[in-house]
């Protein structure tokens, strides 16, 4: 079960990064829904490589296309599989990593678990694999906008290394978070974080940063009580991600400085006479479960481990050996993390969604 | 699905606060294990109300008995059951509780879900839901130190409020974290930990803070490549426990403001012939599965919701009014969080060492 | 996962025989719903050992506790917890079985699997495990029942042995099955069986025979297109049951004596306009789906494993050596068993119901 | 869940008859074995339409691809994608069934479970999905083959209609199986089933029988006690194929009519010291686990329901009117069955093989 996730909407991804392709199986899909292989396009070019002057310069297309459980335009109710070719394979780029192991990658990790590793493009531990994800994310979307026509998933690149992003007081705006290649709600700060980016880059060296995520129109009761508390689920689908290091949801880290009385969210009733809370250190759940305010997280990436610099390694056998990179890489992840971030986002709440639905289905009340 | 745990080494909890017992079955230990009752209760007494002055005083011995998947003192292999019977159930301390909704506790949330809830003691969502967890933890911790001799799993509480615990040089000791009833493994900031703890208490208030979590002794190849990564199921673990709202691994938020180079693990060969990293800033786990070094987490816990004194909240149907809690309730819960966390550890590891015994079983590698 | 069973309404099931209790979780069940021990009881009386001369006369009064999950007489949609105490425990009628392995018994199986076995009763392998189903499916039937009033599940002792009860024109009753103590639609059948079963205990013997089971009420949709179809889940639950042999649905093995023409159930619009089918040799399932004509199966129990006469054994070791059991046991399983087969098919059927619950709750058709 | 099936050897299928393709995705093979392409198309050879002049005359090459989880030749312990693309799309001989329902098929219950359904071939109600399985069985037998040089797994057609095959003293044999078109063991009864099958193909009819299966060579200690016993998941894995009406194991339906010291199989020593069953009526299987003698079972196939005859049916919207079938469709499903059957084998085999692996990895027995 190493490649599954969901439990009612239940996606199986498979695929390394310089294999025949990468894709994806959704099972649990609500039959009648209108879906294309458009619907699925827009957030894979969103990911894709070679996107901006700022990310890695490979060419992939990377085309979707959908092999089954839609007719006519509407899902059936059956496993949709979704397959992208890999386009960019065999590269012997990859040569010196045969035996040399990257610093901070996956290649000695992988060969200690499986006792042999696809060399090239890292194989399974590429980040193309989160193609899949943000295929079967884009079709997540699709059912809970069907279902809740304010929502609203918004993530964006909060900081590059020191460089912090200051969240509009009326809240961020898509639009802005799209007219910048960086993909930050903060048009100055974009400059900033741009020009720190080329610059590391032509250093031969990489940053990171976080991403902050705010989701509107989020029903309540969504989470499970105990083990599978919303942000449970959100912590582990952003911890599944490359290169993540952090998951902190409302107060977060912060919050441990304020004591219980400033901390705790007062209840009030707003003018259309929906409990709500006057403040929202609780990012939209509490005690497990979404209680209709906003979610608000934020994960921490590291600076991409890829750099063109020198570094000292080990071989498999465990001589000591140095190791530059070549090719083309990300020297910050962020950017493209955003609507991978989004993805796992829409995956966590329509499962959660369904499963809520499944649980009040038979209850009198 | 709700209150299960595991894929291999799989729980299933049950239990309200004031119902009649909290417990588990565990399913999936192995057979021939010695186990009996003083293994878990040696843990349930770590995290028991009234064991210090700083902690809640309700009276709870917290016994536990197995019923079941023990004969004649080994693990059959077949599903354990262990249950605790609640001494302190239909307390009328929670009267008032029943209308007006606590502040930043899961009554709202729990009505919004269910369409009810179990009021007395917060039902389900009441921390006694933990003892599950530590119970079944101990079992996991078992399993593992029977494999791994070096294996052990140390929490502490690295900071309260602004406190902050200096880690020594040579590595935490388990005997002076038990050393003191703060559970934090720097003698001096223990004392001022304290004394700020039974401050807020003083004025009925709460704080929070964070919990620090050395793993030792871990082999590598555990951890699955994509989804069930072990940073991201030790993320999901360590968010699915009340009052938690943030995690990180290795360097966590702060290696954001680092650059590639400067963060990189590079490998070298110990003198006994170990690949091992210079430094750690991965925490132990890279590309989702472990390296063999010590495994590093911190989880963030706001201050108690409970405070004893007045807030503005509504009532169930919405009206304006105000609570003040009355009863005996932790000003702050890390230092019984601290066996909770590791049990939860326990049982991450457990399970993501059987899985990987089973992926190699019929490997010729 | 050895002892689950179901997918959203799951049960989680404990106890050895000799052990101190038996017992299950059941995680899933819609919160709201009307629930006490006696809707429990009520079915576990129908089980219990004692309950008529022709069945083991072993003293169990197997009273339930619920421990969890309901609170004022209503599910709470947590948990619910079932454990009915072992009251027969320790017994040393099983001393002589310590060494030799029972014919056609789990000893010898059990000690393969896992290297030990709780000898007194079998353990785990004891009938006593089926308790915890008959528990959970009385649950599972009070949430069928709250959805649809016409359902209701009446198996029956179709054979014992070669005697065959003949099914009335009008369908089975229920008050002709519970007025018999051999549980069977047929009363001049019932009295043949009765004799029979007497017979063969005076002799030592034991005989088996075909459950028979008629589902109506239920509506279409229910079932899984590949795996999880309906007849294969109930097959699955058949054959888990202890002393079970084979399971045929609709025309079953007798089916394939027939051509195309003969066996399909041609469809046409019934008088309140529902979609029919003139014949059921589909047994109610078409595709692994329901149609809504009834569900009909059957399942053969094989005779009882223990007799009272000496057979030929080995030991542990291997060594040869004779057997003969004493005590008090069924010389025949069906009358008892046709309660449990009903609580597998409440089992099954709620979880499908669920399930397409949440298949559809997003769908706009 | 509705397409995937294993535990820890886990595969996730989808496709429709008439969409773009059919395939599956296996999670959990271990890594290092050697496979290619071949390995799964000679298994789809077996299954594959067009084989002989007794099965349906469809031109599908089924040519299967391997997309992921191979390199060099060798498994990498990722999740393996295969894909046989369709080829006799968008066939118009489904035009009238886009109203009238056929009856015995799944067409109605599709309409009631979804609200919709690719009409073209049955979608994914068509036996092509059995595709997906055979591709994932023959990985499951390299894994079974890579540990037992004895495992073998011998499905073969037992009756047609009331025609029976002898099983040999000696037991069966492949080669004998493989030598006639209609797969059975004895090359006598061949003559008259083929014989039997081109008859009531020329009455544009149809037959079903019986499928037996032996398998040797299997391990003791597979299967868990309760819910997954051996013969629970066996039974549900032949009850999810298409047109299967029953399912017995050992003595079956047959041994009702034993006593209990008929029925009991004895235990002996044999000459190399194993500890065998001098008769074998658990066919292979004692509480849920296997006890090492061969597995031995039988399945039920109803006649095809495909008949090329004049049938009273209605349409979607109840109206009465009549279908008859064009197109080329097997006359009698059980000669490509065969490999379908051995393939499910593989997998509930390989399955639990892994399953006992992780149970007994950390126990001290």
């Amino acid at each position: 079960m190493a490649s599954q996730f969901g439990t009612l909407f239940r996606i199986s991804t498979f695929g390394e990064s310089h294999g025949i392709a990468v894709g994806c199986v959704v099972d649990g899909c609500p039959p009648g829904l209108a879906l294309d292989e458009s619907d699925i396009q827009t957030e894979l070019d969103r990911r894709r490589p070679g996107q901006s002057r700022i990310v890695t310069q490979r060419k992939e297309a990377d085309r979707c296309q959908i092999q089954s459980g839609v007719y006519e335009g509407r899902t059936l109710g059956t496993p949709i599989s979704i397959v992208v070719m890999n386009q960019d394979q065999r590269s012997d780029a990859y040569k010196e990593m045969e035996s040399a192991y990257r610093p901070s990658h996956a290649d000695y990790t992988y060969d200690q678990k499986y006792g042999l590793r696809a060399v090239a493009g890292g194989g399974r531990s590429s980040a193309r694999e989160t193609i899949a994800r943000v295929a079967a994310g884009a079709i997540a979307r699709k059912v809970l906008e069907s279902q809740f026509s304010a929502y609203q998933c918004l993530a964006f690149v909060k900081t590059v290394a020191g460089i912090e992003a200051t969240v509009p007081q009326g809240g961020v705006d898509p639009a802005v978070i799209e007219s910048n290649i960086v993909r930050t709600c903060d048009p100055v700060a974009a400059e900033k974080m741009i020009e720190l980016i080329e610059k590391v880059r032509g250093e031969g060296d990489s940053v990171g940063g976080v991403v902050e995520c705010h989701v509107r129109g989020v029903p309540t009761g969504l989470g499970e009580p105990v083990f599978d508390k919303l942000e449970a689920d959100l912590a582990k689908a952003m911890l599944s991600l490359p290169a993540t290091k952090g998951f902190e949801i409302g107060s977060g880290f912060g919050g441990t400085l304020m004591t219980g009385l400033q901390h705790n969210d007062e209840f009030y009733t707003s003018e259309d006479g929906r409990i709500r809370t006057q403040t929202n250190r609780s990012g939209g759940v509490q005690g497990g479960i979404s209680n209709g305010e906003d979610i608000i997280f934020r994960v921490a990436f590291k600076p991409t481990a890829t750099v063109l610099r020198e570094q000292n390694t080990v071989t498999s056998s465990g001589e000591a050996t140095t190791l530059k990179a070549r090719g083309r890489h990300d020297p910050c992840v962020l950017p493209r993390a955003v609507p991978i971030v989004e993805a796992m986002v829409h995956l966590v709440l329509c499962d959660h969604w369904l499963r809520q639905q499944a649980l009040r289905a038979a209850s009198p009340l």
